[in-house]
């Protein structure tokens, strides 16, 4: 790796505290204002406050500047999200045009509350950006939160967030501190996730999967999207797969392909076993032909892939080489 | 290492360009202002800039007041400081009490560049704070700069930095995020400055020390003072001894005290051999009896040590294990 980069820190309170939403919430939004307006589908979280419910997945934006005007009315100057990337994404769609500071409280592993990425969709169609604004001033990860979601959605996001984690080695904007970050987020997602399909009821396991979600979303927005996210992102878009799935099925070829790519701390972050022991312990989806996917589909996703491998990915991709990776991921081999 | 804890993340951007800095510093202050005052005792930095000269080890009051004032004569939007921690620091000072934006190009491994904390002296007395607004918002680390550095003194410098990541381990706000910035700063650090000892003239060594350096001073800033910069604070101020050797004579003896709180990822990134090999290697100092102090000080560094031993230390600090500690280090006995 050269030592030649530029990386730009985000600024964020990150608090991680178990159980301790109802304590330690107050204090946090009192921190940044005064009357707040609190997104979610959940229970009452906040007492006293007002709850805005709207919350439509992918942030319509008639969805959007109906939770504006709401908040103008309200006459709120802080947002609380509490909830997954719908709660998050609609407090960054109200941010980015108010300004207003958000504390968000994730409850699943998606990462959005830790990045200056917005999305809406506008008649279907998926409009993002980068801002300032839209960043949580202040997170609080309360993993009794996360005890909810079901056992097979948090691997799959779990395992979303660890291809997080091993893309930022080579994308676009890799550096020694984003690495170093995403190797600790692989690290704590490694042992996090087999915990929680041994134990779904205990805390600790959550824990580590939300803190290796915490550092996989760091890192992934600092490094950008490497060559996994790219063949994800158009295979999910061309032929409709399920994003997860897919994110589970291919990261392991991905990693065979970039294998001269991989630093050493990366393979110890996984532990013994690495990813094979991983996806064996966690039961992850092992083939795209399970999931919507045709062999007869390659060449089509081949072509629309090549045109978008990022630049820097440690193995040049070719016709061949891609074609190869997508055959056997639709096949479930066995991932070397 | 509970996972309950709170980390700000501090904004910065950071930008490692070695013999780049004619090159990339035009624009890296025209991001921030249009009128730049260069603080520096080198030549000229920015061609057609101001450049402001009167600067003092320390940042006496005086010496700050003047320099606010040359920059409100000048009509400055922008601070750009070129040197080590005094060229910073007036740099910081200035901030202090104007606003301005600092872009800052360390010429040394001090590493205050990527802090919050400013200091000043009044009639010899320092005094310290933390603020948002003296953070330099750019830093352009040039290891071309720090060829001139000599030997010995990067080295000690750079061991400095080394205790800030080692104490990083068990400091009071110590958390997982900062403990992994500071085991990527130590890996850094430990095969940068044995480069720089084999070869002072290749860029090589200076990069990797000052990367680690940077990540250094960023999991310092974050995670506090611990019992290794609580020892030699107080050694430094009650008995005169010099900065750098005390720092880089007690650092064993904290580790060989505290060793149940080192994780096996910072043994991994001090490599093969661990610290003795590294202060063989870099002929580090070895006794403080080399460096003013005597035996007999013991006692009274004892009881100034005690009361200031942060919470939350892996082992608990007694009149005896600190004694000992410094009898050994004192004698420079082999560390285990």
């Amino acid at each position: 790796m050269s030592l030649t980069f530029t990386h730009e820190t985000l600024p964020q309170r990150v608090i991680f505290a178990a159980g301790q939403t109802a304590d330690r919430l107050p204090a946090e939004v009192a921190r940044l204002g005064s009357r707040p307006m609190v997104i979610t589908t959940r229970g009452e979280v906040l007492p006293g406050a007002r709850h805005y419910r709207d919350v439509v997945m992918h942030v319509p934006v008639d969805v959007a500047e109906r939770a504006r005007e709401a908040t103008a009315a309200e006459g709120a100057d802080v947002l609380v999200s509490v909830g997954g990337g719908s709660a998050t994404g609609l407090a960054k769609a109200i941010a980015l045009t108010t300004g207003l500071p958000i504390v968000a409280v994730p409850t699943t592993y998606a990462g959005s509350e830790a990045t200056n990425v917005w999305g809406m969709t506008d008649n279907g169609r998926k409009n993002t950006g980068a801002d300032p604004r839209v960043l949580p001033r202040t997170v609080l990860y309360d993993a009794a939160l996360t005890l909810g979601l079901p056992t097979e959605l948090g691997v799959a996001s779990g395992l979303n967030a660890l291809a997080h984690c091993v893309d930022s080695m080579w994308a676009p904007r890799a550096d020694p501190i984003n690495q170093a970050l995403a190797i600790e987020g692989a690290r704590a997602l490694s042992s996090g996730l087999p915990e929680i399909v041994r134990q779904p009821r205990n805390l600790q396991g959550h824990e580590q999967t939300l803190y290796g979600a915490h550092l996989a979303a760091v890192a992934f927005a600092s490094a950008g999207s490497g060559l996994h996210h790219k063949i994800c992102h158009v295979l999910g878009g061309m032929f409709n797969l399920p994003h997860a799935q897919t994110h589970a099925v291919v990261l392991p070829y991905v990693m065979e392909l970039n294998s001269p790519g991989i630093p050493d701390r990366l393979t110890d972050a996984l532990g013994p076993g690495g990813l094979a022991r991983l996806r064996a312990d966690v039961g992850a989806p092992r083939a795209l032909r399970d999931h919507g996917f045709r062999e007869t589909d390659i060449p089509a996703a081949v072509d629309a892939i090549l045109p978008v491998v990022p630049d820097g990915n440690p193995v040049p991709v070719t016709a061949d080489n891609l074609t190869e990776l997508l055959r056997r991921a639709w096949a479930g081999e066995e991932p070397k």
